[in-house]
Order: C-alpha cells, then sequence, then structure tokens
C-alpha cells in the first residue's frame, strides 16, 4: 500500500469487532511509533498498551464525556495504547524554553501517528482520544503523577461492513500559500 | 513502499543537491499534509511554501543558531514549508483547555510528518527545524504578529552519495510497557 493510500485508510474508527489483535501486528504498530522521529532525538514517549480485559475496560471508561454518547465506543476496543509524555533532552527542552516551544507534544503527535498509519496498512482501526479523566488512568497504570498523559489510542479491527467516510478537509486554496501569508 | 520502508527511509536530511523539487511531487506532500488527522477535525496549520529564491535564502538564515556550524545546511534547500498554526475548532480548544492540553500542537507535528513522510517515498530528502528567529520569520513571510510558527521543514533531493542513517532509537524494552507504568 502506498503512503497516499495510507493515510486514505487511517481514520477514526469507533466501532470494533471481536477480533483480538495479533501480538505480532500489534507490536509492528509500537516499533513504528519507537521509530518516530523528534526533536534532538529525544524520543519523549512511553506507550503502555492496556489489553488485560478488566483493567483495559476502566481505562476506557475514562474516556467517557460529559455528553450521554460521547466515545461510549471505547470499551470495543481489545488495544487501548496509552501515551505517557517522558522529559525531553536537555537540548530540546532548553531549545524548546528558549523559543517557548512544547516541541515534546509535536514529538507525541508523530509518533501516535505512526502507530496509526502502520495500524491502517495492516487493516487494524485506531482513534486517537485527547479527552479522558487523566488523573484516573494515571492511578489505574501506576504513573507518576507528575507525568503527563496527552494522548490514548484505541486499536482493534472494525467490524467487516464498517464505512470507510470520505475525508472531509478545508480546500488546497485555504491550506496552502506561495511565499508570502 | 511500505510503511516501514517508508519510516525507514525518512531521516533529516542536511544535504541537498541543485536539482529542483518538481512542482508536481511538492503538491503530493502539501497534498498529505492536508489530508492529516486532527483533533476535532480542526485542521490548525497553514502551510507556506517558500520557493523564491532571495525570499527562501532570507527565511534559511533565520534558523542559523548560536552554534557555527548549526543549521548552516538550510539555504542549499530549494523549498522551505512553513507551517502556522491557526486557531483550533471550538470543540478542540474548549477541550484542550479544559484538560490543559495544547491539542493543536500534537495535530501540526502530524501534519509536519505526513508531509515528510510523503516526501521520502518520493525520494524527496526533508529536515524539521524548530529553532529558527520566528519573529524575523514571519516579518519575511507577512505571518500576523500574534500568529505562531512551530516548525519549518527543507525539503529537496540528497546528493546522490548521501549516506542514509541506521536508526538510533530506545530500546523496545525501555518505550513499550504492558498494563503498568
Amino acid at each position: 500500500m502506498n503512503f497516499y493510500d495510507i493515510i486514505q485508510k487511517r481514520q477514526s474508527d469507533r466501532q470494533y469487532s471481536n477480533q483480538p489483535v495479533e501480538r505480532e501486528k500489534l507490536n509492528i504498530c509500537l516499533e513504528a511509533g519507537r521509530l518516530a522521529p523528534s526533536a534532538s532525538n529525544s524520543q519523549p514517549w512511553t506507550f503502555i498498551v492496556v489489553d488485560e480485559p478488566e483493567l483495559k475496560d476502566k481505562v476506557a471508561r475514562c474516556t467517557f464525556g460529559p455528553l450521554k454518547s460521547f466515545n461510549k465506543f471505547v470499551p470495543q476496543a481489545p488495544v487501548i495504547v496509552v501515551i505517557v509524555m517522558e522529559k525531553a533532552k536537555l537540548t530540546a527542552e532548553i531549545g524548546g524554553r528558549i523559543k517557548n516551544k512544547e516541541y515534546a507534544l509535536i514529538d507525541i503527535g508523530i509518533a501516535a501517528e505512526h502507530i496509526c498509519l502502520q495500524a491502517a496498512e495492516m487493516g487494524i482501526g485506531s482513534c486517537m482520544l485527547g479527552w479522558f479523566n487523566e488523573k484516573e488512568v494515571k492511578k489505574l497504570l501506576k504513573v507518576p503523577e507528575k507525568k503527563s498523559i496527552p494522548l490514548l489510542i484505541t486499536l482493534g479491527y472494525p467490524p467487516k461492513n464498517y464505512r470507510h467516510r470520505d475525508k472531509i478537509r478545508k480546500g488546497k486554496e485555504e491550506v496552502v500559500r506561495y511565499n508570502s501569508y
């Protein structure tokens, strides 16, 4: 599958079948995340794979939102990958402070997308989740309180008839400029 | 090329030949960025393509750092893509504020990596740059002062003999945990 097809295939999948994700394929996704680039090669991330059913269900419930239907699909996913943000290297840390930029968040986005794109290529569905009770997730997974968890990712096989949606995006003319804003 | 090969091929390329990047291939890279996912589908980005030689050279010089050799390769790149961060959608904005997360930075990382991976697949080299004189870049490209520019990306063909480096990353056992931090 070429890159264009992979990015077309990746979508936020909010329905999962009972089919478990093979450990081997899961490892390929994590490997894609591990190999992601980062500022000063800091790799400011730890990936916690949550697949122990009872624990996973508890983590899933941490994503439920204020609206009734919000994230109610999450418990269907057989795997949740929790991304913990780690300290950047001193060079990236200092550079980020001088330039007032949190490079580590950019890096986390890159690594998370590597995981999702690799999953898509293998027919595994994914959804990044930014809304969850972070304090509770930390407690469940014994993550030190001072660390931050920017994202969770659900992984699983969508049902056979799950719909592939066309991407709705701003037009090219709105997003791309040449030599001037 | 499959996804694993693409992520292996992408590296920070810090040397470029005279070969220009074809406008058609450049557009394919930008399209990959445009199609990137984002929190609440906010797409909080504008891509400014800088390829007018004199202007590009001025932008390139904004990346020079305190150390003598730092980013001195940048003027070699025939194209610099400047990513401007735009306001997120209200839902992402509110969610981010409640959860104290800057989703837009995560989104920018994802879009930037889409551009770089798409370039890699086509044999075009890239390098993300987080260190630059943002104020000066804004002035050169007429970007409103209140907007932020998290990243620049150089694009160009590396010289024929340019070395492909093995990736140096933390070990899997350091990065991946199961069901507990």
